[in-house]
């Protein structure tokens, strides 16, 4: 880390002018620990000795992440420099418990918007909901041409066809190794592992130096397609000299290495043996399709046939095989309308649901409430994943379901089951010890994930200043020299809920958590309008609150309180409507706590007639 | 285990008499496998041999468990034996996400409040809410005397002072070892270890013979008070003959052993090293006194004063001191109000909130929103519990804000600041190994727990068929020679809102969560009584839908749709309200649903005037 403390102390030393630093970055590690001392306490030579003709002024380059950063989920991050602009990934999240009814979650496009004449594509790393989800909603604003490689292509063609989009927008398959222009900047796609295949990270070659982004990756040594992530690349681009290392959080906080998916593959198998004669069922991860490629090797192997349930997991699977990332033996997989001709030990079933999603296939199965398929002894069940946080307990629920029907079920860490698809500690000190990049922007993490890594990249020598811990909005400039977040621009989260996508905020989602937590009473009076009488009412009408036949006297008596308040007013009163629904409101809410403890929201309604 | 399966082989070979194979079991184990095997093959021999004058015609014992099995939390059984009953535990249940604005769940009471002429008293193992929280709601309704260890008396007393019952309740302390008459039953109390002190399993010696419940349970050699779990009486009393063992299934799908309590001492001894300089908060259970005695020990050893935060926090060391179970030197425990007057180096907060509950200490620390405590990153914090299942999010956003202040937050398991109350599942086969029962019932778990347990007594050679997995409600019955099933009592959840005790219900939910999913639309229209004409309206107010100033055009659309369904109906139609409001439901929300894909609901109303 030598070499990055003296690029540090130089920056120091001659902050008016960035170029010579940058510039002495591209050099091989050569500065010794004596030298470094030197340079340290020798700064105005050190600064003399860099100001050579070679020396140029860098156009700088911005790095704006609008999602991924302190949150788990859609990931995005705008590139620019000069008049270039391009998007890295446009991913969704899933909603929080206090966003009720919102079906799903993506960045603030504002920005982008406002500079869209500058934007020359969208790069994409990898095919999960996280990075691609948001695209459609993106591109349904600009049309820019998506790069991607094959089988993320292959399915964000799915995404755009389900948003009436395919065939409007430009597809381009790119391969790794293989470079994109992006105007002034360049993007490489190198080759990583994750739990997906033909996952990429990028190097983004700009004025101001090289940045590298991993995507989400892990290291894997044996991984299924025979494709290792590219680490000699990263090793080059770190020997050239990287500006910058934007790396996957995720698994900050896990010690170690992430295991190999092909141990999966022989926990499968021993559990292939230990489910003979019995129907095996196994969830996954629609994306994984290594796993469901290990699960159709241990159906050949067994002899046993592949019945495919759920959506996605059809969907995924015919593009994947479609485009030869899933190979099956002709007459493998059969089609579930068949699946009654063969004996059911000789079936495996692949299955969505391993989250505990309520609408998933494993969850309807597990409620007896799944057309095809009845749970009983006879099932071997294998839930391969992990609950993601918040799932905890749908994924319980669905254990406890299949269990008493009666089904052995495999869920728990014994026999390895699933591996993650992200680096562990080890991993990602190796992504930094190959890039050895200046500066150092962990991403793809909550707070407590970037902070981790970020004391990773902090033991591994590379100076505090030189990390950054940003939130999306941030503008983070830097002209190879130096580094930070200079301004910032609009972004949060858009809530798409149906067919609406942002008509959903904050006054809504309150409203719908107060109606929840508590219900509702409407008070309903009617008023004369020429003689300002109480012609109608009041009348209470109540959802949510409390069960109205066994409370009736409640609702009598809140009656009596609204009429002789109503009594008590006067005409002017009356003719002030929003003082009178305050009046009525007032009333009512002080009744209904001292008698209940609740708030239920309170609409009084006045109809003129 | 062959005295139990000959004991098996006999009931089957008997099932009219039942008393041979009662009888026997309180022999010592004198049955070689080759005896059993002689037993098997010649069944009516051992008829013969067993029908002696000494054996008795056992009257038949009930056990009703109304809580705790295939959920966690509302612990409660009852045990029955001709005229004379008795509760055990009375505990409420943390509500789930699909119960919205609910505070607590208990049991049904039904049951025991048709008997309650029968009921001699309530026993209670430990003072923790799953197994106390119902208590002053049962009480309400039925009182009788309730028997507990003076501290688990302790903590109910600050129950019943809440619930205004402070006084009118008989209260009885009981000491390990001592027995408790329950009519013709009796109930020993027996010390076991756990995360709250005086904790205590029961042996119910009835006329069927002796029936184990543990209680929440753990193994623990090297206690803080030093009383270990009296395993020697467990071992006397399996010795004797245990007709039935109920045993606590909360940790069993966890091999090993649970740690002692003493082991996260250790780490903090370790923690507070590393925070000198810094000022400590740690957060925990507030009912875990032997966790707060070691942080007491550590602050004494480290020479810090301890401020205790969150109202449970305050109210139990409260009682604890008192009581004796917590001790702490003079001037130790300092007022928060002169918290200012020490160096914050010299400082320990205790509070609640190791969960992230909102309303919580910690939590409102963490979100700057605290009055006395303002975290900076002279804070060292460290969060000395495992988040419940279903918690994982709160506490996760706890942990980020804490973070973003600056402060250092230990909540891994790498410095195992958290050990579990409960028994993994080498205590648990000790247990069963100790009391040698004849039938098992698993008890306080979801059904992998149970059914995890379960297959531990397999292991151990209880036959299948003398394990029982039971429900709530289930009467459990046994004269001693078999157990098994008979019949079916109400038995279910009951909610508590506020004040409410059971007004919200099954219709009241469905309606909170409908209106959280998509909000409400309310549409009012005013007919002329006498003319039947529509005099005002349709209007249209929304709540949780959509941000009406920004649908306006959608709310003007969706009321001339209305109007012209209004105005397509007959005179007939206009004074048929239900078909009218249907029309109008329909209208608008195949319209609504149609623009949005959402359902809101919809409430017509209509005003006579």
């Amino acid at each position: 880390m030598n070499e990055k403390e003296k690029t540090k102390t130089t920056r120091r030393s001659s902050s008016s002018s960035s170029a010579p630093a940058a510039k002495r970055y591209y050099k091989k590690k050569t500065a010794t620990a004596a030298q470094e001392t030197a340079s340290k306490t020798a700064a105005p030579a050190a600064k003399t000795r860099t100001r050579k003709p070679r020396e140029v002024k860098r156009t700088p380059v911005r790095i704006i992440p609008l999602g991924g950063l302190n949150e788990i989920g859609k990931n995005m991050t705008v590139f620019e420099c000069a008049n270039d602009m391009f998007i890295l990934d446009c991913g969704l999240a899933f909603p929080d418990a206090d966003m009720p009814g919102v079906d799903i979650v993506i960045p603030d496009f504002t920005y982008v918007e406002r500079n869209r004449d500058k934007i020359r594509g969208v790069v994409i790393t990898h095919g999960h909901e996280d990075h691609i989800g948001g695209l459609a909603y993106f591109l349904k604003k600009i049309n820019v041409p998506v790069y991607a490689t094959r089988l993320t292509i292959g399915l964000i063609e799915g995404k755009l066809r389900e948003q009436g989009l395919y065939g409007k927008v430009t597809l381009n398959v790119v391969e790794p190794k293989k470079t994109v222009k992006m105007g002034c900047m360049a993007v490489e796609f190198i080759k990583v592992n994750h739990s997906i295949p033909d996952s990429v990270g990028m190097a983004i070659h700009t004025p101001a130096g090289i940045i590298v982004h991993t995507g989400d990756f892990k290291v894997d040594y044996s991984p299924i397609d025979g494709e290792i992530i590219d680490l000699a690349r990263f090793g080059e681009l770190g020997s050239r000299g990287v500006l910058a290392l934007m790396a996957d959080s995720t698994n900050a906080e896990r010690p170690g290495y992430t295991h190999s998916e092909r141990t999966v593959g022989e926990s499968f198998d021993k559990l292939f043996k230990k489910g003979e004669g019995k129907r095996i069922i196994i969830a996954t991860f629609s994306s994984n399709i290594h796993r469901v490629q290990q699960i159709i090797n241990c159906a050949v192997r067994y002899d046993r046939k592949v019945a495919v349930f759920g959506r996605s997991m059809v969907n995924v699977i015919n593009t994947a095989i479609e485009l030869g990332y899933l190979k099956a033996p002709d007459g493998l997989i059969i089609d579930i309308e068949t699946m009654n001709r063969y004996d059911s030990e000789r079936i495996v079933l692949i299955t969505t649901g391993s989250q505990g999603e309520p609408m998933s296939a494993l969850t309807r199965m597990a409620m007896n409430d799944h057309k095809k398929v009845n749970i009983t002894p006879m099932d071997f069940i294998i839930i391969s994943a992990t609950p993601i946080p918040g799932n905890e307990k749908f994924v319980t629920r669905v254990v406890n379901e299949l269990m008493k029907s009666g089904a052995e079920v495999v869920y728990e860490a014994m026999y390895e089951v699933h591996v993650s698809g992200h680096a562990c500690q080890e991993e990602l000190k190796l992504m930094l010890a190959l890039t050895k990049p200046k500066f150092f922007i962990p991403v793809h993490g909550e707070y407590k994930h970037l902070k981790k890594h970020a004391g990773l990249a902090l033991q591994m020598g590379i100076p505090e200043s030189n990390v950054i811990i940003a939130e999306i909005g941030n503008v983070i400039e830097t002209d190879g020299a130096k580094m930070s977040v200079v301004s910032q621009v609009p972004a949060g989260r858009i809530l798409v809920d149906g067919l609406g996508v942002g008509d959903v905020g904050s006054i809504v989602l309150r409203d719908r958590k107060h109606l929840a937590q508590d219900g509702l009473i409407i008070i309903v009076i009617g008023i004369e309008k020429s003689s300002n009488e109480i012609v109608a009412g009041p009348d209470i009408i109540s959802r949510g609150f409390v069960y109205v036949r066994e409370s009736e006297e409640l609702i009598v008596e809140a009656k009596l309180i609204l009429a002789s308040t109503l009594n008590a007013c006067s005409a002017a009163e009356l003719r002030e409507w929003n003082t009178l629904k305050g009046k009525m409101r007032d009333a009512l809410s002080d009744y209904i706590y001292q008698k209940t403890k609740r708030s239920p929201m309170i609409l009084p309604i006045i109809m003129e007639t």
